[in-house]
This record gives structure tokens, C-alpha cells and sequence, in this order.
């Protein structure tokens, strides 16, 4: 079956609807009242890989489930494994959505709805791709499909399952779609990911809230105190201030930086898709390498005190922040949670405790470029965007990437078919349905192109 | 009548029932969903003054309604103008409550409520104070009673209604009870209060929320700026680093430095008073001196980004905090939040705005000790409490002081009954009930005093 017949036969309408009612459903592993939701999702995939004639099952943990399925190919036909995840981002801000987070709108050819692209949309597509294989006969290959419930919140369960089931997952290659392409008119392979350390600071002042009255001028004010304590963890210009943190980071090559700097790359119009009036960062590096090859600390959330309507006087007892960091190629999530940990505790003002908590953490990684399967997917793209991918990093993170190669000893293949105009993570999160219909097509032909490698 | 007499007739039962009645009365001006329960505290003075012969009405204002009462007294008395509020603090954080905010509870001799010291216990005990003078004949001076509803946001139409009704609330001497004493044994006459200047800081970076790995390194964040920005308006000791904030602070005299080192204080009691681990502070001026003469700037809340459960990996579009500085005698409020807003702009980080909204200011005051009024004041405390008052400051503010003196041109008596122990603005606000009672015949005592100043 050529291409051309993949394209003729993708039925785009049965492939939306079926996308649809996955986004219907509100699978937030961060929020434990979705819990039965993220069950519903998890059975939606299944029933729909079972219908394809995969030996699907659905795998408890001790957080949300993990749908496994497999389909035997041809004798001596290698084996992929598709990962994605089925767990989406907290809706909120829900008041910003122009239409309901779980309610998919399709609007000027996108559909609208919180996870579309992030990650149901990238993988479903994936499902879809050996549906549309399925109808003009048989899989090329022996196919896998590893989705789970917990990406969003640091796969916490996912390391274990891979090293009891590590017989099941045995594969040749892992094909992973859960990022964005450099531009819709340039089609990517991305060969590197950061890493992550997401903690939490928590600062105690008195035991009680106070009037700031009676006491300010001499109570200890915790959130003055982690104002004073974030201001310290990272300059303005971006540098970050923990001693230790630059330690063990890889430089970007030569090649690495003329490569970025021949893609078409525009920093005003970077700062103009964000309405930023500004790009500040690491000086000394280009926006591509302070996003795809430098690390990087942000508050991601802050609260302490009264945050209602009108004005109360008052100095709270206890203040918190969220705080994440990128880490690139060399660091390590354990060490950098070791080294905020020790330095936050040694800044803490005078009459407060900082305290800081791990929330979860991923390794950063760099993919093997010299793969033929890297070729397999090279080809494989073209084919269906007419042109070769360009080779590129990303600044996001999918901590269990690493864990994958070190578990199971296979090649990463990064196909990423969204972009970051899909506002993933944010409110209005859309995926462009053409996209999604090539992603399909991509998917499709990738196994069509590793079938034809053999073992 | 003497004041063994009044002591012998305080039905403290009836006195106790009614306050805890007022207190079952959730009037929160700062919260928009309780204007129905403003007007009910409202009526409820309204029926109590009228039931006690007063002439009694309940005004309108573009916010929350103002009680007026007054009674005539003998002719040639003085006229004595009694101000209060019925409205307090937000009861959040509600979690930290032992018993319900507004079911007054009685535990160890304190009655714990929202608003139990702060303001109703306060003003209570004056409305009962008369109430135990008629129970012994007729009042010894013409007595007015002003309680509004909006002093925990500002008393923002109240400036106006004097202007309005400067005939009807003419008088000799004011009376206020809106604070804390020294200490349980130490009953104390304040002669000033410290002003407020109290703002919002509104920081926009992009127009929407971003994911962290898609853009951090390269988008503005607005959480690391308003903390940059915060850690730039009070250095770590308290020294405060807005330009010409200390401007017009008028100096602490020789005489007053030596009067408070008198007063019994420990550092070590008050910082156990509130589980804190040390009383940081502005160097070169005791705890004291800088909680009553000194102007200070706290951070009374902040919030930005994702604060629920578990880990969102967000750069958000904004982030915000309330702000409020305690101003001395010498400072003007209107210049402070200048002063600030300047400031602040001039500081945002590259790639934010940030903007300050001014909420509410207050003059900061210095009542006149030479008034014949204080020494009545003096006479009055000295009989109910058997040893005669401190002369102190306070680190609070009670902007509208400074507009009675202004509009109304009578000298203002600080006749604070409660302690810093009470917890105002805080959860498990509470109010000692000897000091309730105490408060009643204080102020019995203090009319029968300023009776026989005649005019």
C-alpha cells in the first residue's frame, strides 16, 4: 500500500468524532476528584484498541491505570512501541477558555479543548494510524501501545511498571508523539529533551496570621521572606543563582548552534505570538538555545495571605511557592533537588523556616541520531509533508524518555506533530485538525517504512 | 452614683447575651455576598440605641449604612461623640478556626468570634456603658454614638458623611476604643496611631499562560518579576528602599524613647507570644520603638500561577500582591502610594508591566495630652483598674481619627480595652470577658468624668 493510498483512505470525520469523545472526557491526574474520569479514559482506549484486534489490558497502579496493548506482525517483522499519555492538565484558569475545556469546538479548523494536543490528540493519532493500516490489510510490524494516566503529574508509577513488565515491552523502537514541530511549515525530529526538578517551598513565619498593625515592624513576614528567597534563586537576566546548578551542563556544539541558527526563527515574532513585550534570558545565548539547550528556574505558582476582594491587614503565618527547573544534558533532577534544597535553607531571612519539598523530577536525554530508524521516521515524514524534518531540540520535558532507554535498551524516536501555537498547558488549548490528519498519515507510513527495515 | 455603684449593678449576663448576639452577625464589608448581613449588625444597633431612648437612625451610603443615635443630656453638658464599627476582618483562613467565626463560643473566661475585640466587643462595651448609667438615673452628658460599617476597608465614605452631618455630630471630646492595652495589667491611654497606605501590584507578562518547557528560558515570568520587585521595596533587615519613603518621618523624642524603656516588655515573651523565632526589624530602634514610631512595609497577600494540588508546569500571564505600609506622624498617605507606584514601575523586569492600584490610605496621628479630656479619661481608668494609665503608642491605624480631628475639631481620647493577645484579624479572634465588663464601667465612668468638666 503506497502513501497515496493511506491519504485516500483516512476517513477524517470518524477519525475526529472518535477524538472527540476521548477530549470529552475530563481525565486530570493532578485533581483527585476525576479520579473515575481518568478510569473512563483509560477503558475508552481500550475498548478501541481491543476492537482493532489488540490483546489490550488495563493495568492498575497505585495511582492511575496503564492501558497495554500489542498486535503480533509478521514473522521476523521488528517491534514498535508507542508510548503517549492519556492524563491531561488541570483546567484552570477555567473563566479564560472561550468554550468549555471539555467540551471539544472545532473553530477555522482547529478543535478547541483541554488535552487535544497535549497528549490525547498526538497519540490518538497513533491509534488511529494502525486503524487506517488495519483497513488495507495487515500490520507491517509488531505493535505495542503503552498509554498512561499519570505524565502530567511525573509518571510517578510508570518507572516500576516498565521494570515488571520489561518481558511484555521488549522492542526494537519507541515512537513517541507528545510535542510541538518547529513550525507548521517545517515538520521536525526532535533528538533532545530537558529534564525536570519541580519542588515546592513552603515558608513559616509566627504560628498564627497576625495584624499588621500591632506586629509589623517586628513579626517575621513569610511571604517578604520567599519574595526575598525566589529573587535569590535567579537573577533578571536569567542567570540562575544556586551554587552548583552550571556544574555538570553539556556546551552546545558548534554544529548544534550554526544548525538552530539557519532555522527560520524570528524573535520579534516569537515575543508577538505571546503579546510579550520582551524575551529576557541567560545572556550570551540565542532564544533557541536558552529554550532547547540551556536550563532554566520558574515559578510556576505562589500563594500566601488574603487574596480576596478589598484589602485585609493582615501578615499571614505561612507562604508557599511552586518552583520548577529545566535541566539539560549532563545535570541530574536528583543532585539539582538536592542543591535548591540546601541553598533555599541556607537564605531563609531571620525569623522564618524554608522549607523545600520534592514534587517530581525527569532526567533530560539526548537522542542517538546515527538509528536507522531516525532515517525510518525521516523518511516517513517527508513522504506526507514533502519535505525532510529539520533536526531540532525542545525545551519541554518527558521525564520517563529516559527511564524508557535505560529500562528497555531501545531507541527513541521523537515524532512530534503539534505546535506550540496549540497552547498546550494553557487555557484554549486546540490542535489543528489537518495536523491530527497527518499525524495519522505519518504514523501509518512510519510503520510502513520499519516494516520494510526487518530485524 | 459612684463607681462602686456601677460595679454592684452590671448585669453581666445581659451584657454578655446581647454582644454575643451582634457577633452571630457575619458583617465582613470586604466581602460583596454579606451586604445583607451588614445591614442586619446595622439594624440591630439601631434597635438597641433606640430601646435605650436614644434618637436612633440608620443612613445610607454608597457602601455599607452608618448608625447615628444621640441623647441629650443636661443643659450646659459636654457633648461627647462615641465612634465605632460594627463591621470586621474576613474570617479566611476558616480552616484554622476552633470553633465557627460567627457562633460566639466561650472558652476560659474569652468569648472567640470574628469581631468579639475588633470592633463590636469594643464598641459594645460603650453602648452598654450608658445603658448602666440609665439604669442609674440619666446621663451626665449630651451622647452621640457614630458606628459605621466600612472601617476594615477603608472607611471610605465616612470622611463624607462628617463633612455632611458636621452639625449633628458636633461635640467636645471623641471617643474611640478600637485597640489594645499595653498589657493585662497594664491599662494604658493611646496618644497616636500610625497612618496606612495600602495598594495592590498588578505584574502582566504574556497575554496568556505558557508551558514551562515550551517557553521557559525565554518568556517573561511574572512571579520571579513581582518577586524581584518585592525583595526591592524592604531590604532583609526592614529597612525600607523606596526613595524618599523616610522623608518627613518625624523623629522619636529623648522623652519618649526613655518613657517605653520603662514599660515592662521582653522581646523573648512577645516573639513566644507568637511561635516566632526571632523579631526582625528596621536596626537602630527597639521592638517597641519600631512597632509604634517607626513605619514598616508588609506583603498581606500574593498569588499567581497554579495553587492547587500537585504540579502544573505553567509560566503564567500574571501575578499579583497586596501591599501595605504603616505610616508615623509627619508621612502623608497620598504621597507614600506615589511614591510606591513610581517606584515600582520603574523597577518591573525586563519584559513585565507592573502596576500599583491604590486601595486605601489613612493619616497617621498624635492626639493632644493636654486636653482636659485625658486626664477625665485618666480618672476614669484609674477607678476601674486601681492604678492610673500608660501613655503609649500603637503600631495600628485608625485612618478616620485623623478626619474627626480635621472635620470636627475636637480632641479624640484612645481608650483602647483590648489585648494584642486577642487575635484580632487573625483566626480565633477573641475577647477577654473582665476586659469586656472592665470596658463597660470604664466607660460609665468616663462619662460621669467629663460630666463635671461641664463646657
Amino acid at each position: 500500500m503506497t502513501h497515496t493510498d493511506l491519504n485516500g483512505q483516512l476517513d477524517t470525520a470518524r477519525a475526529d468524532a472518535e477524538l472527540f469523545d476521548l477530549l470529552r472526557i475530563p481525565s486530570v491526574s493532578a485533581d483527585p476528584a476525576r479520579k473515575a474520569d481518568m478510569v473512563r479514559a483509560a477503558e475508552f482506549l481500550h475498548a478501541k484498541l481491543t476492537g482493532l484486534g489488540f490483546d489490550a489490558r488495563v493495568d492498575a497502579t497505585p495511582g492511575h491505570p496503564i492501558v497495554f496493548a500489542q498486535r503480533q506482525g509478521p514473522a521476523g517483522a521488528p517491534t514498535v512501541l508507542v508510548y503517549g499519555h492519556y492524563d491531561v492538565q488541570p483546567e484552570a484558569p477555567v473563566e479564560e477558555w472561550h468554550t468549555p475545556p471539555f467540551e471539544p469546538t472545532v473553530r477555522g479548523g482547529r478543535v478547541y479543548a483541554r488535552g487535544a494536543t497535549d497528549d490525547k490528540g498526538q497519540a490518538y493519532a497513533h491509534v488511529m494510524g494502525a486503524d487506517l493500516l488495519l483497513q488495507g490489510g495487515d500490520l507491517p510490524v509488531t505493535l505495542k501501545f503503552l498509554l498512561e494516566g499519570e505524565e502530567e503529574v511525573g509518571s510517578v508509577n510508570l518507572g516500576a511498571y516498565l521494570t515488571a513488565h520489561r518481558d511484555a515491552l521488549a522492542c526494537d523502537v519507541i515512537v513517541i508523539s507528545d510535542g510541538s514541530r518547529f513550525a507548521k511549515d517545517v515538520p521536525s525530529l526532535t533528538y533532545a529533551l530537558r529534564g525536570i526538578s519541580y519542588v515546592e517551598i513552603h515558608v513559616q513565619g509566627a504560628s498564627r496570621d497576625l495584624h499588621s498593625g500591632s506586629y509589623g515592624g517586628a513579626a517575621p513576614n513569610p511571604i517578604n521572606a520567599l519574595a526575598h528567597i525566589i529573587a535569590k534563586l535567579k537573577d533578571e537576566t536569567g542567570r540562575i543563582l544556586i551554587p552548583g546548578f552550571y556544574d555538570d551542563v553539556e556546551p552546545l556544539s558548534d554544529e548544534e548552534r550554526e544548525m538552530w541558527a539557519k532555522l527560520p526563527h524570528s524573535d520579534e515574532a516569537f515575543a508577538g505570538s505571546i503579546n510579550a513585550r520582551a524575551l529576557p534570558g541567560e545572556p550570551g545565548f540565542t532564544t533557541l538555545e536558552r529554550l532547547w539547550a540551556r536550563p532554566t528556574l520558574d515559578v510556576n505558582g505562589i500563594w500566601g495571605g488574603y487574596q480576596g476582594e478589598g484589602s485585609k491587614t493582615v501578615i499571614p503565618a505561612r507562604a508557599g511557592a511552586k518552583v520548577s527547573m529545566r535541566l539539560v544534558p549532563g545535570q541530574d533532577s536528583h543532585r539539582i533537588t538536592n542543591l535548591i534544597g540546601e541553598y533555599v535553607a541556607s537564605i531563609a531571612p531571620e525569623g522564618v523556616t524554608a522549607e523545600v519539598r520534592d514534587l517530581h523530577g525527569g532526567e533530560p536525554v539526548k537522542v542517538d541520531l546515527d538509528s536507522p530508524f531516525v532515517q525510518a521516521a525521516s523518511t516517513a515524514i517527508e513522504s506526507v509533508y514533502g519535505k525532510a524534518p529539520a533536526f531540532t531540540r525542545t525545551g519541554g520535558s518527558i521525564p520517563i524518555v529516559a527511564t524508557f532507554r535505560e529500562v528497555l535498551g531501545a531507541p527513541v524516536l521523537l515524532v512530534d506533530l503539534g505546535l506550540d501555537e496549540d497552547a498546550l498547558h494553557s487555557p484554549n488549548e486546540s490542535f489543528a485538525l489537518d495536523d491530527y490528519h497527518n499525524g495519522i498519515r505519518v504514523s501509518a507510513a512510519l510503520l510502513q517504512e520499519i516494516g520494510k527495515l526487518g530485524r
